[in-house]
Formats: C-alpha cells, structure tokens, sequence
C-alpha cells in the first residue's frame, strides 16, 4: 500500500494526494490495456493515448474521492488489506466519467473541455488536416463514440481486475449497476426534457437527482460503503446525505451557469441561458412569471437557447432575481444542505469522515459569485 | 433448469431451443431493469422499452450459440448446476452486441435494421412527429448513443448477476474485457481505414480478425470455455478454430456484400460497393489492378463509396472476377476452414461439439449466392 490513499484522512479529500493516488492508479490500469491492444497495431494504441490523456489530464476526482471517504468512514483504514483494491474500484468511477463526458460532449456539440479540444473535435480536426474521405465532424463523432464505448467498457474491466474480494464484488454490483443506469437514464431525461419541453420543478428535479446526486455523490458514497461491508444504517444515512448534497450541489451549479463570475467558472457568462438548459432555477422562474408577470415569461421562453448578447443575458437576470427565483433556489440550497449535515452528523460514521464529508458539502455548495 | 438449454446437445446449436432460452433469459433481465429504474419516471421506461424490443427482435443469436457450445464442447452439460449461470452470461452477449448495432448504426448513418427503423431514426422520427425543439437527427443520435450505452452497461450487469461462481468469475474476466476491447478497436480501425484509405490486405484482415472472428466466434467459444474451466489445449483448439473460421465467414459475407442475392442478404444488391467498404476482396483486387490493369484500378477507386447504378455494379463484378480477387477470396475461405477444421478435429472438444461447430462453420461460411 503506498502511502497516498491513507493522506485523506489527515487532510482535506480531494485535496493532492488523493488525487495523485487515483491517476496513480488509472495510469497504471492503461498500461495493461497496452498489451492487449498490442496486436491491433498504432491506430488503436493512438486512439488508447487519446483515451489515456483525456482522463489523465485533470478533473477533481470528486467521485472517487466520495467513494473512498464512504469507505474510510465506515470505519476502515488505508492499512486494510483490500486498501488497495478498494481505491482501484473508486478510481475506476473517473472512467465511467471519462465515457459520459466524452458522450455528453458529442451531444451538446461542445467544441472545448478542460482548455483542450473534445476528443469528437480533436478526430474531426485530424480527419481535417489528413484530408481524408468522408465527412470531418461525422468522423470525429464516431471516433469519439467509439472512445467513450471502450471507457465504459474499461471502466467494468479495472473493478473487475481491481482485487476485489468475492463478498466486495457480491456488493459492489448491484450499486456499481444502479450508478451506471441512473446517469444514463438522468442524461435521457435532460435530453428529453430540452426537446419536449417540461418546463416543471419537478423534472428538473429529478434530473439533478439523478444525472447528479446519484452519479456524483449518493452512489459513490454508496459503493464505499458495501465496500467496507457497512451496516444499513450508514448506507441510508450516506444516500440520504449524498442525494441532499447532490441536488443542492447542482442547484448551485445552475445558478453559477447564469449569474457565475467567467473567470471562476471557466465558462462565458449566462452560458446555461444561451444553451437552454431547463434548471430548476428557469423552471421555478417560468411557473412564478406564469402567474404573475406573462411578459417577462414570454421573453424568458423566447430568449432560452438563443445567441443571448450579454445586455440580454443582464436583463434575465434581473428577471430572475425579481421573479424570487433566485431567492427560491437558495432557499432549497439551504434546506437540502442543513438536512444532509444533519443526516450525516446523526450517522455511525467516523468523526474524520464527518469532518471530510462536511467540507465537501460546503465546498460543493457554498455561494461562489 | 429449464427444458430449454439441454436441448443444443440433441439438435443443432442456434436453432429454435437455443434461441429460445437466450431470448427467455434477456426477456427476464430485462424485467430486473424496470424496478432500478421505476422511480426514474416514463420517460426512461420507454427508452428502456425500445432497447427490450431491439434486443428481443431477433437475430441469430451466434454468439451466446458459440458460447454455450464451447462451454458443452468442454464435458459440460445443460444437466450441469452451473449450466443457468452460464446460459445467462452467455445470452448478455446479446447486449454487447445490441450496443455494438446501435452505435454502429449511426456511425454508418443506417436507416432501418432487420426491417425496422434503427433506433436513431426512431428517436429522429419521434422527435419530428412531436415538433420538439432543436434538430431531429441530432436529437435522435444522442438518444441511440445513451441507450447503446445502457445496452454495454447492462451487459456487465447481466454476466455479474447471472450467478457465475467466484472461479468462473475470475477466468471469465480477462476474456470478456479482451473481447469488448477487441470489436470497439476494431471498428475504430475499420473506421480509420475508410477514411484514412488504408487499401492493403493486411489492413482488412486486421479489422476482420478483431470487428469479426474474434468478438463472434474466437471469444466466444473462449468464453464458453473457460466458464468450463477448460485446459488450455482446447482452448487453443477453440481459438484457433474461431479466428480462422471467424475470418472466413467475413471473406464470405464480403462476397455476399457485392454479389448476393438481395432477397438472401436483405440488402440492395451491391450495397458495399456503395458503402465503400474496404474488404478484404476490395484490397486483393486493387493491389492486382495496380501491377495488371490501372485502368481497373482507377475505375475501381473512383467508383467505391459513390451512388453506383445497377449497370455499374455489374460492371465492377465483372472487374473483380476478371481480376482474380473472387478467386482469391474464396481460396482463402477454403484454406481457412480447412485449417479450422482440423484444429476442431485434433482437439478434445467432446464429439457432440465437434459435430455441431463443424456445422456452424459450415453455414457461416458456405457459398450462398
């Protein structure tokens, strides 16, 4: 066991070494892909590095992190002998988000990630400068496809070699199942619902339940737990946290897309309104301006998902802030995030985890613009 | 046990029991599915729904048939306590190969599957039946990535519930991870050669040998068999018969692809001449048309991937008979399937299986057109 995965408990998770610990380990899963692609020859070891540094180049690792501190706060040590297997396991949900991202971002035509091209974009541009046949972008799309396949199926193959015991993977699977579904379904729904259009709290809700609280929080914490073989009243205790969190973590997230300082958020400003995503902040806004101001619902449905000029995108929020939606969605923030504190503080789990958990939660959540 | 599994030992393997039992068995994982994803709402479930009836549609059911034989071939019996486990995981071969059709589809922009609309299309064409917001194609594509993913998760789920015994497990892993890593690098090979305009023989046979013999038949019946705790003389018995006659099966439905008969393959006649697909017998004919005929050559790659009409298609028949490339093609199918023979006959495959596999070989690639 090196000495990495055991620094989470003496310091903030997520914080370095967790975080080395992980690609640590991820670097070390790819160089057993290597031999196997071997005989596929250079096109596929390329396509595999593209893979590689895509998960390598960054990101929080906020998922093994919670999924890690499940397991360390049900009482476990990073001296355990499955210590290692297990931070492999949780390492393996940054492959699962390798897939979805890799996805995502040929669904929302998203030209940029993490300062770098999309994987469909960086293949496009190949395709491009080769001068090949076909279609550049109908390329670069299927490329990426098929990249995101192989991360979704690698994550399955690195908890399955991660040394997992046979009553850990008894447990592990169904929850690992549950996870998986749960952010495909969530992402179907979200597709779903800016298509059609339900513009309620309620299917926002249940997206933010679970594209986010499940997938990010909820089931890592989850996995943990079986883990580390933990009773049931730390696993309810952890997913009624993790839900709470979840949700609050994204409401936030929604109102950072529209009111988020660029240079914190690292995207242009107002850009969930140009994108047209229905949040549980647009959806409290349009059922508050139903009844109360029809104008100002008009030009909100009519001004979401176009080319908005940042005198517009000044205008909305003033909408929003007038509606109380603003003031609504904190509101919720608040609510969710003093009954998860409460569900974990009433919780079996370490006093460390207790501590961890709770500065993740702020962290996640606290007013940032 | 059901009646159901026994029944390959009695009658040819891929016919009706078989099929039936692995239907059976995807039918009631699929019924496991709608309690995960009840509290995800209606929207879910009929996406849900659409990959049930995708799956439950129809097909030969070849991989899962190899598996089970495989596993027979091995001393094991239907009668065996294990034989269910083994039946479901080998049916979850299915759901790999659902995700496998289903992102294919868009990559290759196919419009109908099996007489039906693709699920792209599907999703395309309810999107423009509701008048829902954004492009309908897209929309479509992003729906049929997410649920070719449901497809590729839920086939983990299935092999890790279906009740395979810590032993089984673990030989089953390192297997099954190899042959999900082989047919996505295969395609992305094979994508990478269209565009890229790899023409050698070399280059065809290397996507043959992963896209085709290796994900239909070599692992197949490698999984089969290590399920059964085979020695490793038989399996590399099986193996060497799987590549080899995976190989030939390809080469013949090459040939079926230009010359076959539109009402034996269900595709217009010289859909891949249209296609541009670059096979192995596209490869043999212009690296003969270069030192022979450049006119040919020059017809030949002008022509490929174009709308070609009948007249052309008979035109370019008569190019690659003329040249030799059928010839070729069809003693490389003989040479390979006598070579698999052989390997078949000298193992310790049990006297059942051999009948049996020698009869798969056979129909998978006999002269059809």
């Amino acid at each position: 066991m090196s000495a990495g995965p055991g620094t989470p408990t003496r310091q903030p998770v997520g914080a370095g070494s967790l975080v080395a610990a992980v690609e640590q380990r991820l670097a070390k899963f790819f160089v057993t892909r290597r031999e196997i692609l071997e005989p596929l020859g250079p096109v596929v070891a390329d396509t595999a590095r593209a893979l590689e540094a895509f998960v390598l180049r960054g990101g929080k690792r906020t998922r093994p992190a919670f999924a890690w501190t499940g397991w360390l706060g049900a009482g476990k040590s990073a001296e355990d002998p499955q210590a290692d297997a297990v931070l492999t396991a949780c390492a393996a949900l940054e492959l699962v988000q390798a897939a979805a991202l890799i996805h995502d971002d040929i669904i929302d035509s998203s030209r940029t990630r993490r300062g770098f091209p999309t994987v469909h974009v960086d293949y496009e541009t190949r395709h491009r400068d080769g001068r090949w046949a076909g279609d550049p972008a109908h390329y670069g799309a299927s490329i990426a496809i098929l990249i995101g396949d192989l991360a979704l199926a690698w994550a399955d193959d690195m908890t399955r070699g991660a040394g997992l015991d046979a009553g850990q993977e008894r447990r592990f699977a169904p929850v690992w199942s549950a996870m998986r579904t749960e952010v495909l379904s969530g992402q179907i729904l979200d597709i779903h619902g800016e298509a059609g259009g339900d513009e309620s709290v309620e299917a926002a809700l249940l997206i933010n339940r679970f594209k986010t609280a499940a997938y990010t929080i909820e089931r890592p914490l989850h996995l943990g737990a079986v883990l580390a073989d933990a009773d049931d009243e730390l696993i309810a205790a952890y997913r009624e946290f993790g839900t709470d969190i979840g949700i609050a973590f994204q409401l936030r997230d929604d109102l950072l897309g529209v009111f988020g300082d660029p240079a914190v958020t690292g995207k242009p400003s107002g850009d969930d309104l140009r994108e047209g995503k229905r949040t549980v902040l647009i959806a409290e806004a349009l059922s508050r301006a139903d009844v109360t101001a029809p104008a100002a619902a008009a030009l909100l449905r009519s001004s979401l998902g176009t080319d908005v000029t940042p005198e517009q995108v000044a205008e909305l929020r003033g909408i929003l802030t007038d509606l109380g939606a603003v003031d609504a969605v904190e509101a919720r923030i608040t609510d969710l995030t003093d009954r998860a504190l409460t569900a974990l503080d009433a919780s079996t789990a370490t006093a460390d985890a207790k501590r961890q958990l709770r500065a993740m939660a702020l962290a996640a959540t606290a007013r940032a613009y």
